[in-house]
């Protein structure tokens, strides 16, 4: 299958490279033919070659997505007519300071609970998986991972303890205004088990490298 | 700790009951004292009580809320002052069809790429972990998960074996409104890896019990 990568830096060199190597035709879009970061990246992913965004474009079955987001409208109408194309888009609408989604995310009941509750410490938890998995969070694979956040550190500590006494692993994932990823998550696990077939017992567990 | 169940369904019942069992005060909430449901919730809570909101507000140093989003308001403000309490916010505020979040999520840039290439068959994929783990999503405990969506069933069949053959477990994540989801899940990434601490070399991984 021939892949089409738009955008070269870390996601697009990385992925690109690999499919490369599990030898597909891959074709780097690039305004820099030459460039040197361009050459050591095709000295890297054998058989790939690059060349504007429409001419690889056209050649592709399957293109990836890998700009800015900021670059992204610009770049899909340089490559011209994609009609029938496969587009992986692996783009995340990030705001530069990486402090939340420039699109698609403006608020929490978690932040809306905090402004009915003055002086409340609160902390958003336990919304994430449903109540089959609260009954038991202990998977073959290891305890069920819960995220929890909030902006009163005292509270967070308390909390803790009454998540992990449930065989839950608590996970502390920062300020109050993490919650508009945990309220989005929880609607994944929720679409997951009740729309698309996955049934109520599954769940997400955190895992790091070193295991 | 004694703590405070406002909401007293599914989620309220299940926690409230473990915590209970655990050697806990709990009381929960009710506008139905002697109801058969909440005598029933009592029997299987040891040392469990219930009243008022407010009154169960009053005796607890946590509060669980997980009552409906459109209940949470007029809960909250029943509930008296709630000031240097802790609460558990465990709402989701979702639809009531369970098609997404009612406030808090608006759009993604999956959708958005979608309009911008008519006719493309676009796929969101790849964007929920860093690209250290996308050059080796293998991990002690098992392959990373990559979920994916969209709307075009042939192009997601295209699009899964290439997600497989770099290492992730592939799974389908329903249409491709579920952007609006998996981009949070990626910002979630983002923000523990680049400013929780946890550093790059994590990801998550879906479990089911059976597995």
């Amino acid at each position: 299958m021939k892949i089409g990568i738009i955008g070269s830096g870390n996601v697009g060199g990385t992925l690109g490279t690999r499919w490369a190597k599990n030898g597909h035709g891959v074709m780097f879009a690039t305004r820099e033919a030459g460039s040197a970061k361009m050459t050591k990246l095709l000295a890297s992913a054998p058989g790939a070659g690059s060349g504007t965004a429409e001419a690889v474009a056209r050649v592709s079955d399957v293109l990836l997505l890998a700009i800015p987001w900021s670059a992204a409208e610009e770049a899909l109408k340089s490559a011209g007519d994609l009609s029938g194309k496969i587009i992986i888009d692996a783009i995340n609408p990030v705001l530069p300071d990486l402090s939340g989604l420039a699109i698609g995310t403006t608020s929490s009941a978690g932040e809306m609970v905090a402004s009915w509750t003055p002086g409340a410490k609160v902390v958003k938890a336990l919304n994430t998986v449903g109540y089959y998995v609260m009954a038991d969070p202990t998977f073959a694979q290891g305890p069920v991972t819960m995220l929890y956040c909030g902006d009163d550190a005292d509270a967070k500590k308390a909390v803790a303890p009454l998540i992990a006494e449930l065989g839950f692993d608590p996970l502390d994932a920062g300020p109050l205004t993490q919650a508009r990823l945990l309220e989005p998550f929880a609607m994944l696990w929720i679409s997951l088990a009740m729309k698309q077939g996955y049934g109520r017992d599954i769940a997400f567990r955190f895992i790091r490298r070193a295991g």
